[in-house]
C-alpha cells in the first residue's frame, strides 16, 4: 500500500517534471552548521561514529540538496530544476504519540525546486500548488489549504494541507462564506464594523529575548473585565495574540516567568510599545495597524465582509514553502545568468508531504467499527473477491476475469471458514468487496458491497463490471 | 533506476509468496540485548533520544521481525511466512570506502522466512536459492555462489552471491573443473594423492580468548624452511589457516601480540593441542582430521579428484542464511503444532541482497571510458532515442511509436547541441541508443548503437523494432 502512495506521488511529481533521487539519512553536522540550523534545532537526533565525528539523522534535506546543487549545477540553462525523494526522516519528538501521526521516524516526500529568479520561483510555486491540488483531489477526502507561516524554514509564501480531524493537533481557521483558510500562526480577523474607541486599555510588559528592551503591549480592556482587575503576565496568552505580536516583528520572550520578569525589567535599557489597532491614535508613531487581540470563533473574516471565522482541529499532511535564498545564500548555490557577469544565488522552494502521517490520517478518518477503509487510489487493491465455502476457485477466476481493468485480488487462501476471509477483507479495507455466496448459489448473482457508500446489493454477472466501475468512480 | 532494482526484487520475492513490509530503522537497545547482539557488535551506530533512552540504527532486522512475529503469529496454519523489505541499513564501518560498495548507510533487501519445522525451513531455503538464481540470472552478469560460513548470524547452511571484481574485498575460491565455490572462511583443499609423512613439524602456541588455555597448533614444517628456522607468533597467519582453526572449534585469540603472549602463556591453566591431518597418528586422541595449512592457488579441489583451486577477488552482493532457532529461541517466536501440546519455536532463515552495493558493483563492472552501462533489466530505460539538430520532434515521436513494447525514452530536452545529448546518453548508460542523424538525413535509416555488444549499424525503419528487440535479448 505504501507502494500505492508512492506511485500517486510519483505521478504528480512527474507532472512537474521533477526527478526522483535518494539522499542519505545520515548527514554531517558541519553542513547544518553552515546554515545555522544545527544548534537551533532541539529535535535533531544526533550521533557520533567510531571516530567521534558528528552526524545527525536528517529531519529534512535542504542542506544536503543545496550543497549537491552547488557542486553540480552551474548555469541558468539547467534550470528550472525540481528534485524529490520519498524516504525516512527523523525527529526527536518531545511527545511521540498517535502511532503514525507523530513518531521519531517517519516517511516523507520532499520536493526541492531551484529557479534562477524570484519570478520564476513564484511560477514554480504556483505549479507545485496545482500539482498538490491534483494529488489531494485524487484521494477524494475533503482537505483544507491554509495560509501558513514558514516558521524556521525561512521565506514567506507558504501553505499547509490539512485534514480536519478531532485527532489533529493543529488549529485551522476558516471563513464560512469565502475561501479564507489560515493556520493559527497567521490567521487574522476583521475589525468590527461599528468601531467605538475602547474606554480603557490593558498593558502587558515583557522583555526582549536579548534582555535589553522592555516591551509594552497595549490592548483594549475587555468589556467583561472589572475596572480594577489587572491580569498577571502569565495570563498574557489568554488576552494577546502572541503570533500577531511575533508577526509584527517584536522579539518578545514569552517563556519568561512573571517572577523572573520582575528582576529583569528594571535592567532593561529601553522601552518599546506596541498598540492594538483600536488604540492607535492619529498622532501615534506606530506605522502599521496591528491586531493584537485574541481571535475567537465568530469573529469577522478579514477577507470578505460577511463571513465569520470558525476553528477546527486538523492534521497537517503537506506543505508548500517558498524558501527564497535562505539556503542558497549560505551554501553558495549559484548559477550564471545571461545578463550578469557574476553568478547569482538561486531561488528555492521546498514542498513536503508526510507520507506515513497521510496513511495514519486517512486510516483514522475513514475507519469504522468494521475496520479500515481506503480511498481507491491508495488501497492495496480496489476490489477483493471472496468466495463462500463450497464455491470452486474456477468461479472465482471467472469473476476475476469479468472485472478486467480494475485492480482486483481474488482471496484464494486455503482457509476453510469463509467468514474469516470476509472479516479480513473488511479489516484490510478494500474499497469494494465482491462476494460469491448465497445469491450466487440461489440465482447466479454476485453480491457487491461498499461500506463507505453504504452499498450492498446483488447484481447479475453481466452488469458486474459496470456496477463496480461506477462505484469506484465515487471512491 | 533504484525503482527498477526494487521492481526486480519485488518480482522474485513475489515468486516466493513473500509479503513486503517496512520496519523502523531506529530500533531499541533492549531488543538487541535479548539476543546478545547489542554488546557484541562494534559496528552498531548508537544514539540516545532526549530522554536518554538507548536506540540503534538497525544494520539488519532479525530482532525486530522476530519480535513482531512472536507478537502476531500463533499457529502453524499461518506458516510458511515470508516477509521482506527493501530499505536503508546502517553500519559504523571501520573503513567506509569505494562509494556505494562500503558505506555507513546502505540499501538492502532483507527477507525473513518462518517455518514450523527444520525440514520445512530447508525446503524454504532451497526455494529462496532458486529465486536468487532467477534474480541474478536476469542481470546477465556472471556471478559466483559460494559456500559460506554464517558467521555471527548463527545457523549453518549459508551461501554468498559474488561478482568477481578486482575492486572486491572478498576472496572467493573455486575449482576449475567441478562446481565447487567457497569463500575464504570455509574453503577446503584435498590432501595430495601421494602423501608422505612430513619430516618434522612446526608449532605455534597461542592462548584462548578467556586466557585460561594454552593452544598448540601443530602443522608440518614446510619443505622450503631451513631446519633451525622458527617463525614468530606474529607470522602465524602466513602458515596456519586460521579459519580452519576456528572451524575446528578452537577458541584461539589471534589478536594477541607476541610480547603480550609471553606474559600470558605461563599463567594458562591447561594446554590443548590441535594437529594438522598430515601429523595425526593412529593413537592420537584427536578425533577429526583438521586441515590446518594455508590453501594456495593450485591446491587440489576437495570435491572432485581432478580439479585445482584458484582464487579471485569478489564483491559480495547477496547472501542466504539458514538461521534455525538462533533468534526465535531468545525472542520466543512460537507456534502451535498439530501433534504437540506445547507451542514450539519456529525455524527461520534470513536472506539479503545489498541493493546499493549491487548498483555500485554493476556500475564498476560494466562501465567503460564512455560512461556507465546498465543491464537491460535495471537500466533507467532500455532504449534512448537521440535526435541530431535539425530533425523534428515529430520524427522522434514516430521512432518512439515504432519501438512500442520496449521501455524507451525520447530525449526531447530543449538542448541545441545534439552532441551533448549523445554524451549524456553514453554517460547514463542506456543499453541501446537509437540515433537519428546522418543516416536518417541521407537514406532514412536509423542508427542503432550498443556499446556493450559493440554494435553500431544503420537499419531501415521497418526492421528497427526487430533489431532492437534482438539486441535487448542479449543484455
Amino acid at each position: 500500500m505504501q507502494n500505492k502512495f508512492e506511485a500517486l506521488i510519483d505521478k504528480h511529481m512527474s507532472s512537474l517534471g521533477a526527478s526522483k533521487l535518494s539522499l542519505s539519512s545520515i548527514t554531517s553536522e558541519a553542513l547544518w552548521q553552515q546554515t545555522g540550523r544545527y544548534s537551533a534545532d532541539s529535535e535533531l537526533l544526533r550521533l557520533k561514529d567510531r571516530r567521534e565525528s558528528g552526524f545527525l539523522l536528517a529531519p529534512t534535506h535542504e542542506e544536503e540538496i543545496t550543497a549537491l546543487f552547488a557542486a553540480l549545477v552551474y548555469s541558468y540553462k539547467q534550470l528550472p530544476l525540481r528534485l524529490y525523494q520519498t524516504g525516512r526522516k527523523y525527529r526527536d519528538e518531545k511527545r511521540p504519540r498517535q502511532g503514525l501521526l507523530r513518531a521519531k521516524e517517519f516517511m516523507m516526500k520532499d520536493l526541492y525546486t531551484f529557479d534562477s529568479s524570484h519570478d520564476d520561483a513564484l511560477k514554480t510555486y504556483d505549479q507545485v500548488r496545482h500539482a498538490y491540488k491534483n494529488l489531494f483531489d485524487e484521494l477524494k477526502i475533503p482537505y483544507l489549504v491554509a495560509d501558513a507561516d514558514s516558521g524556521n524554514m525561512g521565506g514567506k509564501l507558504s501553505h499547509e494541507y490539512h485534514f480536519a480531524s478531532s485527532k489533529g493537533e493543529d488549529n485551522v481557521w476558516s471563513c464560512e462564506s469565502c475561501g479564507y483558510v489560515a493556520n493559527e500562526e497567521v490567521v487574522e480577523k476583521k475589525a468590527p464594523g461599528t468601531q467605538t474607541s475602547p474606554t480603557s486599555s490593558l498593558v502587558f510588559t515583557g522583555i526582549s529575548k536579548d534582555r535589553e528592551t522592555a516591551i509594552e503591549i497595549h490592548i483594549p480592556r475587555p468589556d467583561s473585565m472589572s475596572p480594577g482587575e489587572s491580569p498577571s503576565w502569565d495570563k498574557i496568552a489568554s488576552y494577546v495574540n502572541l503570533h500577531a505580536v511575533k508577526n509584527a516583528g517584536v522579539d518578545i520572550d514569552t517563556s519568561v516567568e512573571a517572577a523572573t520578569l520582575t528582576t529583569l525589567l528594571p535592567k532593561a535599557k529601553s522601552t518599546v510599545s506596541i498598540f492594538d489597532r483600536s488604540l492607535q491614535r492619529a498622532d501615534s508613531e506606530a506605522q502599521s495597524a496591528h491586531d493584537l487581540t485574541i481571535i475567537r470563533p465568530g469573529d469577522l473574516c478579514p477577507r470578505c465582509d460577511t463571513g465569520h471565522l470558525s476553528v477546527q482541529k486538523a492534521i497537517e499532511v503537506g506543505h508548500t514553502f517558498h524558501l527564497g535564498t535562505r539556503y542558497s545564500e549560505p551554501l553558495q548555490a549559484l548559477v550564471t545568468l545571461p545578463d550578469q557577469k557574476e553568478r547569482q544565488v538561486v531561488h528555492m522552494g521546498c514542498h513536503g508531504i508526510g507520507v506515513s502521517r497521510l496513511i495514519g490520517a486517512i486510516a483514522s478518518l475513514l475507519a469504522d467499527e468494521s475496520g479500515l477503509n481506503w480511498p481507491r487510489v491508495v488501497a492495496p487493491f480496489e476490489v477483493v473477491i471472496t468466495l463462500h465455502s463450497g464455491i470452486s476457485d474456477d468461479v472465482g477466476t471467472q469473476i476475476y476475469d469479468a472485472l478486467e481493468g480494475t485492480d482486483r485480488v481474488l482471496d484464494d487462501r486455503p482457509i476453510k471458514d469463509s467468514r474469516l476471509k470476509m472479516v479480513d477483507a473488511q479489516w484490510i479495507g478494500f474499497p469494494i468487496q465482491v462476494v460469491l455466496g448465497v445469491a450466487w448459489k440461489k440465482k447466479g448473482e454476485v453480491e457487491v458491497r461498499c461500506r463507505r457508500l453504504g452499498v450492498k446489493k446483488d447484481v447479475p454477472l453481466d452488469t458486474l463490471h459496470e456496477e463496480v466501475t461506477a462505484l469506484l468512480g465515487q471512491l
